[in-house]
């Protein structure tokens, strides 16, 4: 098949207008009931066919005995019957001119020799009639053009502009529920199971083509031998970014791929040099991908690895500037300017330099023109922002104050929506000098008041962890000059 | 000051029977109130005098225009006047006979020359009468025995036998917050301040020596030269175990550090040699601290560095692996014996090797059945066990099932029971083998369907974590082995 034919056939898989579930059941605890269920309840607006010959009818939907009955076209397959019968399931699905098909049902190259004869039958067969398909042993797919849920694990993605592949069902899908809490929206998902039909290289390419997904993340395991992903990986980078989280890396670690996935999973510096070479971005841990791939969605990129740091205790200030050359990073000297418009703004015994400290400055009018004076500093490429979270202390402490009972209650309330009103103006202002500063603003602390905040601001708990994403968005950026 | 004469004033600091607060207010949003606010409302028990020459009472309790007016003994002073009057105070303090003082007021000698004079004064002050003095800058003290939270910030440490001393008050207190979250609870803590009076050592030398303290974290930016950290240290760690957070480890670092509290970071290569020849376990992380200080309190200490993988996916299998190899560990090859048996208890296709992977098995009771095997393998010193959070799982998969408006409310909440009762079962019989195994678990995973039962678990969101969290242990045992 032709990359262009290709493309197409995989529009049917997450675009498709009507789908067959084969091996829908009526019984609560296999996949063939919870697959269906989650596809009609979130909310899946095309056609539905339940197939199961022992049925009338599943979910309030008619049940059709074959494939073959179903009286109109049919663009998608998601199979769960046990594996003996999938061979046979494909070739129905070949006869009825099904163009795409997700394997669910596992029991397949995963499990052993007999196994992997079995899923190289399906996939001849399916190769024969020229459907594409995904897995077998795959934990599904999503696409939030189509509002299509077809994912076993109990996790609601967040709809948006990320794609994601997963040669791991788990870890996929816990990409899809950190997503969830931390404000990254998704528009197309796979689980790619033993990428018997379709594989890593071909989603890359039909995602890297899709004008719709602004970003890529992944789990990847290993690449077949002879595969495209040098070529496709140097494109696709160049129109967005790509984040892999390899599994792999150790010799341990790929010994136990090679007993999930079969996946020969190379060496450490073999996938190294190719993610280099290619402009990928390596994260070295899951949650990583997601903040990383949050960052790249929301942030600038930045033009150098010069940071400023701002914080609002000596401590943090200290731990972050050595995380910052840890990662990578280096920290700006601040221009004389800088410092003689921050000297308006702060005590006289403020550092003078960088990391910025607040000192106990706790109004969020200064943190944010301090803020902007740093972004303002020709020296700084980005800004690592922590405690910004004054109005969660003032929360705080007027609870701390609400125990002595010495506060009347209105005067309580009165503080807190006070507070709460300040809160929200601050976050909003973040927000604003992220969409129009220009560089990024990566933040760090303990927690803001809500987690709407947080996820607004990309809070993350840990400035290591800044630091590290931001090391990562410096080297993409300097890929792409290069 | 000797050592014994030095300890027994520190009793004093730790377990007042009375305390003067001057500098107490009434307005509540300076420290003066805050902090006795504190002091009052979380409960501690000995003798209350705040002293403010223009009040004639503060929060019930009657004022006094100075310390001398205090018709009984005072332990300990803890001050909050402004900088300028603390001479002065400290000079009453000596006069009446006070044995301890922290110094919560700031401007100091983090303020500059003049500050730095001032804070000499003061220190001088002290030391002719023989007071022991936290700070000054401190952010306070706290300890379970006195029921005494004299701390700045609105944190309620948990109680239990952790020390913890912190050369940044914010630091610090964010290691009492996340112990709090975590179950780890705290004996005594200290914010050091610009230690005028009593530094680092001084605190790891009496905690060292307190037997209801059974572990030490701290945050450190530098030691004086001269100090005693290397024959203090490395008698407290055949006790208990120092883990440290290090600020200040790269030049940027140490510069901030030396803007923050004037310390002499040092070079990398300095403190790490130090910890390293006195067995103290450098965390790298805030984070870290806690969690490290948690499994030291917990669990048993490995014997050696052979993991040995629990897991519930495949790809989560293959990243514990990297992350094992990737912080020192070896994955250990599992013994024909324990294949044998978990052979018994698993499908056909499972992994048969290092990592186990349970596949599809959702039982809890085989998951325990297989951490019991895995444990009893002679060649596996400690296990990292994935995916413990079944009944979290169930939780949703009903969650989800509930939305279709299929199952019958009563149905659901049975089922609901039902799983809650088998996840207490189930974590119980976790922290049995944690108990009584003789080897450490350490656990990883999304969530568990209840915050306490992560508590118990101590349930760590990454794997990469608990792999280094598991390295650090073992550097230690081995250390003492040595």
């Amino acid at each position: 098949m032709d990359q262009t034919r290709r493309r197409e056939k995989l529009d049917h898989l997450f675009h498709p207008r009507s789908l067959a579930l084969i091996g829908a059941t009526r019984s609560v605890t296999k996949w063939g009931f919870i697959v269906l269920a989650r596809i009609i309840n979130d909310g899946y607006a095309g056609e539905i066919y339940p197939v199961n010959p022992k049925e009338k009818s599943i979910l309030g939907l008619p049940a059709y005995a074959s494939v073959l009955d179903i009286p109109e076209p049919v663009d998608l397959a998601v199979i769960t019957t046990p594996a003996p019968a999938v061979p046979e399931v494909m070739e129905q699905c070949g006869r009825k001119g099904v163009p795409a098909a997700v394997v669910i049902t596992s029991g397949f190259s995963e499990t052993g020799v007999e196994g992997a004869a079995l899923e190289q039958r399906v996939s001849e067969i399916a190769r024969a009639h020229g459907i594409v398909m995904v897995g077998p042993n795959s934990m599904g797919i999503y696409s939030a053009a189509a509002q299509l849920t077809c994912l076993m694990a109990p996790v609601m993605p967040r709809p948006g502009h990320v794609a994601c592949i997963a040669q791991s069902g788990n870890v996929g899908t816990h990409f899809l529920f950190r997503g969830y809490l931390r404000g990254l929206g998704f528009r197309k998902f796979v689980s790619s199971g033993n990428e018997g039909g379709l594989d890593f290289v071909d989603y890359l390419d039909y995602f890297g083509a899709d004008p719709e997904i602004t970003s890529i993340i992944a789990y990847l395991e290993g690449l077949d031998p002879g595969n495209r992903f040098l070529e496709v990986a140097k494109r696709v980078t160049r129109e967005k970014p790509i984040v892999v989280l390899k599994g792999g890396r150790s010799a341990a670690g790929a010994q136990a791929a090679a007993s999930h996935t079969g996946a020969l999973a190379g060496s450490t510096g073999l996938y190294t040099g190719l993610f280099r070479q290619t402009g990928v971005i390596q994260a070295e841990t899951n949650k990583e991908v997601v903040e990383l791939a949050r960052a790249l969605e929301t942030q600038s990129l930045p033009q150098g690895r010069r940071v400023g740091i701002l914080t609002r205790g000596g401590g943090w200030g200290v731990i972050t500037a050595d995380a910052c050359v840890e990662a990578g990073l280096t920290l700006t000297e601040l221009a004389p300017e800088t410092i003689a418009r921050l000297d308006r703004l702060l005590p006289p015994f403020w550092s003078r330099g960088n990391p910025v400290d607040l000192v106990a400055v706790l109004s969020s009018q200064v943190y944010l023109d301090c803020l902007r004076i740093l972004l303002a500093d020709p020296g700084v490429d980005a800004v690592l922002a922590l405690g910004a979270n004054v109005e969660a202390q003032a929360d705080n402490i007027m609870q701390a104050l609400g125990r002595i009972e010495k506060v009347p209650a209105e005067e309580m309330e009165r503080m807190k929506a006070k507070s709460r009103k300040e809160g929200q103006a601050f976050v909003d202002g973040i927000v604003g000098l992220i969409q129009t500063g220009g560089k990024p603003i990566l933040m760090a602390g303990r927690w803001t008041a809500s987690r709407e905040w947080d996820t607004r601001l990309q809070m993350l708990a840990e400035p290591e962890e800044a630091a590290r994403v931001l090391a990562k968005m410096v080297d993409y950026a300097e890929y792409l000059r290069r």
